[in-house]
């Protein structure tokens, strides 16, 4: 039952769930994606006790998915900034999003998602392809089972 | 602290986590779409402990994602199949293992991948699109922080 013991496995999805799969995590990543970057400023965003924050934070850190950065404004102040591995997650975030949009809300309630920087407009939903652009139902797509 | 502060977030990513935000529910999820029916066989894939995957099923029904029905086999085990809810996870899955083959794996490491079914090939890289069909990059799209 241990997290340690998914460390090691081939399936993809597993091995993500060892880095990420913790919803303090994910959320995290969300502020920082929405341009948090301080300690204080996560524990606001998330009123997360301050052990299970520095705890998440210093484990992003650890996976490489944050770095630490000194402040920008020359303040005392570390920064917690997200590396290209880190920003690499906005499809899995977008992914979920949109799942919940369509399955966790009635339509029309009030909700946040994802938006354009350019428009402001919430992003076309996520299409599974083939490599040659054949789009691909939820029904044809194989996957791998636990080892 | 608790997980019920995400229910009622009008944010939609923590509205996802809280009903699949735990590593055991998105590995059910992973073995339910590649083809595992029974208590049995879930437990044998996942190496669980007996009380937390009867919770993490019980969980999953309550949620709408699975459903219990009568086994195909007309043997009185019990299954449990993915509704349309549930399949509808695939994105997220799918997004979360191209990650971690690009970020959490060395290349050419042996990896499960999901497949195209009809040619067993790796899916396409998802891309993020504007409803006009424009690709964007992950720097391009605007996340809601906490509320």
């Amino acid at each position: 039952m241990k997290r340690t013991s998914l460390q090691d496995q081939p399936c993809t999805i597993a091995r993500s769930l060892d880095i990420i799969g913790d919803w303090w995590t994910l959320l995290i990543i969300r502020d920082a994606l929405g341009g948090l970057r301080r300690f204080g400023e996560f524990q606001r965003s998330l009123g997360a006790a301050k052990n299970i924050l520095a705890a998440r934070l210093k484990g992003l850190v650890a996976e490489g998915i944050l770095v630490n950065a000194p402040a920008s404004d020359g303040s005392a102040y570390q920064e917690y900034l997200l590396t290209e591995k880190g920003r690499a997650l906005v499809p899995v975030l977008v992914a979920l999003s949109q799942w919940s949009s369509e399955h966790a809300f009635t339509p029309g309630a009030h909700s946040f998602v994802p938006l354009d920087t350019d428009t402001l407009q919430p992003l076309a939903k996520l299409e599974l392809r083939t490599p040659a652009g054949r789009v691909l139902s939820n029904n044809e797509v194989k996957f791998p089972v636990g080892v």
